[in-house]
């Protein structure tokens, strides 16, 4: 059974995140055995989806729309930029529904090894965005891994021609519901040397 | 973000089997964050399935033309038939290379929990093929559960009138490779009842 269409979409849906042959080949049976409740759907949703999502010409987020909702909602503050790696982690964010500022996805993180350099990210746009709309906090949520670190590190470096400009980063420490026990030392680490006074 | 064409796809996405609401959104994501070589290629894949692929008159089986080829292929042995759930499962054997012989799709197992009937299944196709083909032999290749074990009974029940026919079932045993410690006690009892004489 080759280079037939079923096998040739078994083969895509492989190369999606998270799924692999097993998943993949279980998925393509599923949408044939229900191909108008499932299969017309999604290629509907998906003809949907690329045709009418685009990049936020300011933000970088996914919207209907550009700028984005987020971006054109007054009610917004603008006086912070949160910045994050990708629309997943806006997402995140978004979710918590505790941040009420801007965002600006940087599409990546700073990578040696996998040859990213600052001309792959749009690190260009928010300096420009910065000077222009001269915002009074950036806020780098950036995982806390060796590329996150890096790139928040070359961000920082390079705002310091805004001498007002505040910046800040995520908090490290210890997760809500998190045992101690299961977490790593260089968290219990982090977190001990940031402790917080109760009384 | 409600109603637009994004969570739209996140919604039907997490509907397909063995995906959530997180893995539907970062396969969403990585599918927009790569327009051109993920989410078009998965368009007209999805498209060409649709299109192309139909299922087998004969047996069930999905190919892009009908009789497939498997029920086309002259040099199988057309006097064994294998009686499998559903495409999935035929799949599986065929990976095995060791059985050269037709296939009939059920389309599923009787279940009293879920209201499978007879009629909902293709038993009576199976059973009008038997009187047109006259095989030697239908393998019973169903789960061994309640609702597998229960198709059998009611497959081999009618299989009655066709007194010359002959009616296997998988063994059951030990799977290879598999440790004595993890299974399961039924197994393990099925297993030692039909032990096999080495010596």
């Amino acid at each position: 059974m080759q280079d037939n269409p079923l096998d040739h979409l078994v083969k895509i849906l492989s190369r999606l995140p998270g799924l692999g042959q097993k998943s993949a080949r279980r998925i393509a049976l599923h949408l044939l055995t229900n191909k108008d409740s499932a299969l017309k759907q999604l290629i509907t949703a998906l003809d949907n989806t690329e045709k009418s999502i685009e990049i936020c010409d300011i933000c970088g987020n996914f919207d209907t729309h550009t700028p984005c909702r987020i971006c054109s909602d007054t009610r917004r503050d603008n006086k912070k930029i949160c910045i994050i790696s990708n629309v997943a982690d806006l997402w995140a964010i978004e979710r918590t529904r505790t941040y009420t500022g801007q965002y600006h996805v940087l599409g990546g993180l700073l990578s040696a090894l996998n040859g990213v350099t600052p001309d792959d990210l749009s690190i260009k746009e928010l300096l420009e965005r910065i000077r222009h709309d001269e915002p009074e906090e950036i806020i780098l949520a950036l995982s806390a891994t060796v590329d996150g670190q890096s790139t928040s590190h070359y961000i920082s470096d390079h705002c310091k021609e805004f001498p007002d400009l505040k910046i800040t980063k995520l908090a490290h420490g210890v997760p809500i519901g998190g045992e101690l026990d299961y977490l790593d030392d260089g968290t219990i680490t982090t977190a001990m040397r940031a402790r917080d006074r109760l009384l």
